[in-house]
């Protein structure tokens, strides 16, 4: 077998062989196959796609290139969740305990990752004390205690992936739907999860921007688990406005809470409903969505969901009260312009002045600022007066022009009144 | 200015600029570019192609990456000519002599390559004592005394040519019309060429197997040679069957020799006469390709042409007589198995006979065996019946089982009669 036949192949349209992407990744993992011959073989899938078949053998020989998380000593159906990243995205600091708190087992690994704010990990070292290094033993028994844990990312998973992804980034193979889907499902399985719920973002906020996009990445991703013995199902949901109205790491953490109390903001609580609610179908624990859901939300109301997130933050070492230290030193105002309705956010845009805070990372292993971050108190369709205040900046620095303009070029103001839309748009099964 | 983004671009389909273009060739050749982001460039312009400014701007690169030989010294205007190959193609031997005695010069620098038979080069030393290596002086001043010379290349000419060919062998983009068209008129750029022929086959034996793939070629080597300069015309003919009737070296340089006296087959000599016709023109010395077609068949039927073959050949030391000598010890004839009429041909199969009978070579360094080959008697239509000889195999070896079955499977034979097609398609000027 020949790489070259095998790009050739591709790039006339052909579906590869389980054969053939096995000799590809196990050849490129073991740097038999040179770099060059790769990125030729991504820019054709870029432009040929892959077929549902090729790319569960793509998935599987991608798990097999490294370690597999064995979750087998945790009791009961593994749910595991994934996003695919967006502005102000807590989902998974609220959907972990709220599904813990119905008895089903979180066993989650988090990264850090790059990007406006912090990854789960970063937002929940906020909290002082909170220990993300757990030992394989620790992880399982504090899941079958109680119902939940979240550690950081341990072994050494899935290198076809690294490899790939540092290749793709350098060779403008990032957006290619079925390399997204391959690169995500991947990880997934290789954590050991026994069912999937994806949570696929679309709007200015997202990687995906158009609702086409969204649904063959979903569709793609459910494909995927399901053909590798996985349950899996795909929310599509809105980021075309920062979720809820906090964008930060110890913030986020704070709005998590007030959701976890039934407090929260509407579409963050409808949305890690939905999500929880799938994970608990999946689960087993309950046959309809809508019942899951109304337990769900009795879980928040009745303070289940939050003693649970207590009872896991402190059972990983974290001081909650500490929370309320982690606060920025200036807190100000950006104000309404014009009088109208808020119409069009650039999503994208108010994540990075968040990340100019000093709420994310552009490196690896830069430094996080828990403290800072911003407060957009509108949300799409709202009526806007003049003077209103539309964002609160909390920073450590009293200069933040910066931050002002591009938050003042981040939003659009028309003058009539139109209806707001929900935010889950669509849910993709098998 | 980044690769990655030259790369972003390209694969979306926007036209790349000259600094671009510039950027990535100059950073290849100084290997600040690595092959990784060069292969994936070549794929995406494998989907997405090349503008005609955007070909031009390449192929000035190209040339620009290494030495440009100058024959500003020889008088008159210098036309090369180009094939993109075929069985039996020994139209340079014939065209070089044709034109240079109707005086035009013609200093013509020659590889030896891969394939079926040897290149010129090759087939030019099946006479022994034959030099290849000249120096420029002495290149220069045989072409001002005797209007041709033919010498192998030296230099280091279009080492971008040279490094992009290497990456594309390897990552399935070398059938890709802009980077093929590239890489011809780099080289024959770079080779001090003032006006160029361009000779592209189509068919069963060439590498372009439909017409609309050789006009597009044709048109976009035309346009690069207009765009930078050169008046530039292609011929495109037929490959649907070997040119002439031998295949191999010595037994081309022989039938070369007959067509050189008026006395070749009339597909080569219809070939030669339009490509020398159109070198005559763009050389200045006849405006009508009508007249100059005349004016050369006049110049095979007085003896010029082989005169001058002759003059040419004695000054770069090489002895005609030991021709007769490069004969193969086994003479097999292959005979007809169905009586109708001949329809169809494989002529790469045939092509790939030769090289098993030592004609070609498969390796660069590979030696070449002058005296083998393969006479084919029958042409395209040809009435045939059981018994006839088609092929005559001259070999050095008495087993030649294989062969035999590859031509025996290299042919079809059907009942009804049809016309024949003339050699010549279509002529592209710009």
């Amino acid at each position: 077998m020949r790489m070259v036949d095998i790009i050739h192949k591709k790039r006339d349209g052909f579906e590869l062989t389980h054969e053939e992407i096995q000799f590809f990744i196990q050849g490129y993992v073991k740097e038999k196959i040179p770099d060059y011959q790769v990125s030729a073989l991504m820019m054709a899938i870029f432009f040929k796609e892959m077929s549902e078949t090729e790319l569960s053998f793509l998935v599987y020989e991608m798990v097999k290139s490294g370690d597999v998380i064995d979750l087998t000593a945790i009791q009961g159906i593994k749910v595991d969740k994934h996003s695919t990243g967006g502005v102000g995205d807590k989902t998974s600091l609220i959907v972990g305990p709220l599904v813990a708190s119905a008895g089903i087992p979180v066993a989650k690994m988090s990264g850090r990752g790059l990007g406006h704010t912090g990854g789960t990990i970063d937002k929940l070292e906020s909290i002082d004390g909170f220990k993300t290094e757990l030992s394989e033993t620790e992880f399982i028994k504090q899941v079958n205690d109680v119902k939940i844990a979240i550690a950081g990312q341990t072994g050494h998973l899935v290198p076809a992936d690294k490899m790939l992804y540092a290749l793709r980034d350098v060779t403008a193979t990032v957006e290619s739907i079925p390399l997204i889907a391959s690169s995500i499902m991947s990880k997934k399985l290789a954590s050991g999860a026994d069912a999937i719920v994806l949570d696929v973002k679309v709007g200015s906020g997202a990687f995906m921007k158009t609702m086409d996009e969204a649904k063959r990445l979903a569709e793609a991703m459910v494909t995927i688990g399901e053909s590798l013995n996985r349950k899996t199902v795909a929310v599509i949901s809105s980021m075309n406005q920062p979720l809820g109205h906090e964008i930060g790491n110890a913030n986020e953490v704070r709005e998590a809470i007030q959701t976890l109390k039934g407090e929260g903001p509407e579409d963050l609580q409808e949305l890690c409903l939905t999500i929880a609610s799938h994970m608990v179908v999946l689960g087993g624990i309950v046959d309809q969505v809508d019942v899951a859901y109304q337990l769900l939300l009795s879980k928040l109301k009745d303070g289940s969901a939050y003693n649970r997130f207590k009872t896991f933050i402190e059972r990983q070492g974290g001081n909650l009260k500490s929370l309320e230290t982690k606060q920025a030193k200036y807190h100000i105002d950006v104000r309404v312009k014009q009088k109208g309705y808020l119409h069009r956010v650039d999503t994208e845009g108010i994540g990075m002045a968040a990340m100019l805070l000093g709420a994310g990372r552009k490196e690896k292993g830069d430094p996080i600022d828990h403290s800072v971050g911003i407060t957009m108190h509108k949300k799409l369709g709202d009526e806007l007066n003049q003077d209103d205040i539309i964002f609160t900046i909390h920073a450590n620095r009293d200069q933040v022009s910066e931050v002002i303009d591009r938050l003042n070029q981040s939003y659009d103001v028309q003058e009539n009144s139109f209806e707001k839309e929900g935010i889950v748009y669509r849910v993709i099964t098998k």
